[in-house]
């Protein structure tokens, strides 16, 4: 048994060539079998401005009309993903970019629209890894978009951050699995230092003091989550950090 | 040994709702081990016009500045391929999208920019079928976008014909391959009939009576090319006669 390696980025990160190509330069040298999943919210927003259609944001989530649809399958499957993958095989790890379309890796059910209607936007019903488990064997990184599918013809738009937690769950219950969350911080943060490790007791207290807010919240949801569906480790920590041994803030039960 | 089927479609395919999924019932009862590459350059043509990018056509062609193959990434390996799977697996046949970035299944290099400079467009150099060839033993159809890389992290706007003609080529090393160029017209025309069966020396008649012209040429030397190459079987035919046979113009040596 080896340990799988799922580190996701954000949208931040691919926007900046510099940051992209240190980071995919720290990606690359990381050891042993990985998958990279990626946002893209920053520049599916400045596409849809360049395209004239409205950016609705609710409680930090993207409104996704078919309009919006097509942006963001654009963004995150085309010239993100691509992007990704055509790096990863210029530095010589052979990769592959997939959509949860793409061999059904990951379906998905359209999210009721009460309260809110977020439009096309879905909710992970299932990941299947087998095919994962065959690139990874042949040493082949997939680069997951964050796009899933309805098996009724729709792709939906799926937040990066629950693709990996729910990828990261799926192939823990065969492997040694390691989550890494990338961010723009060193860590979650108190007082402007690192907490190095956060147990559930200690994050309802943070959230409960207002230290722990806003997007921090979904993704620490998540990391616990995987946790409690046998990840072994799950660490948020700064880009830069990644082979970093003992930065970023890493989640215990 | 089996026969694998490459069909060709054109932007003008994906870019009508009515047209694509008619064509995708057809090609989903199409029997055998398939492989779909599609274009897209209308698609790509109204996207540069919403964002204000000047689309500039050579002999046909698109000059690719780097602002031009943002959208074609987009548009290619995004929207249209996306959207293909997604649809394939609507009619549960299991799909996988590639561009040829992806496993490093189509290398190109950057076209000479003398005497023209069509900017980031891909010569082909090799297809790699060893991954193809998994999916098609799986039952999953890869689903082609027309965009290559040159191994140093870019990707190529590469012509979709080529890719289909290139990929046959490779194919026809192992298997019976079937070459399927779909597009507007019952097949090559003379005076308003469809020619049944097309060889070398017909073609060139026609052409040097200007019977044959403009964008059919580079698809005929294409597929005569694809003929010389072991490809089994040449044809040309309209999109909604895929699965009817006796239709089209076939070629042959």
């Amino acid at each position: 048994m080896y340990t799988i390696k799922v580190v996701k980025i954000g949208g931040k990160v691919a926007e900046n060539k510099e940051t992209l190509d240190r980071f995919l330069a720290d990606f690359h040298l990381m050891k042993g079998s990985k998958i990279l999943v990626h946002g893209g919210g920053v520049l599916a927003t400045q596409l849809s401005e360049k395209m004239g259609i409205k950016t609705q944001m609710v409680e930090g989530r993207r409104v996704t009309d078919s309009d919006t649809l097509d942006v963001v399958t654009m963004v995150y499957g085309g010239l993100i993903n691509k992007k990704l993958v055509s790096k990863l095989q210029a530095l010589g790890q052979d990769a592959i970019g997939l959509t949860g379309a793409d061999l059904n890796i990951i379906h998905a059910n359209k999210r009721n629209p009460f309260p809110i209607d977020f439009g096309w936007v879905g909710d992970i019903e299932y990941v299947q890894s087998s095919w994962l488990k065959v690139f990874l064997e042949q040493g082949v990184v997939p680069v997951i978009a964050p796009l899933t599918h309805d098996g009724k013809g729709n792709l939906l738009n799926t937040n990066a951050d629950n693709i990996a937690g729910f990828l990261a769950a799926e192939l823990a219950r065969k492997y040694t699995v390691e989550l890494v969350f990338c961010f723009d911080r060193p860590g979650v943060m108190q007082r402007e230092k690192v907490i190095p490790t956060l147990d559930v007791a200690n994050y309802e207290d943070l959230k409960a003091q207002g230290i722990i807010s806003d997007g921090m919240i979904p993704k620490l949801d998540l990391g616990f989550r995987a946790l409690n569906h046998a990840v072994d480790r799950v660490i948020v920590k700064q880009v830069q950090d990644l082979n970093n041994e003992g930065t970023g803030t890493a989640l215990i039960l």
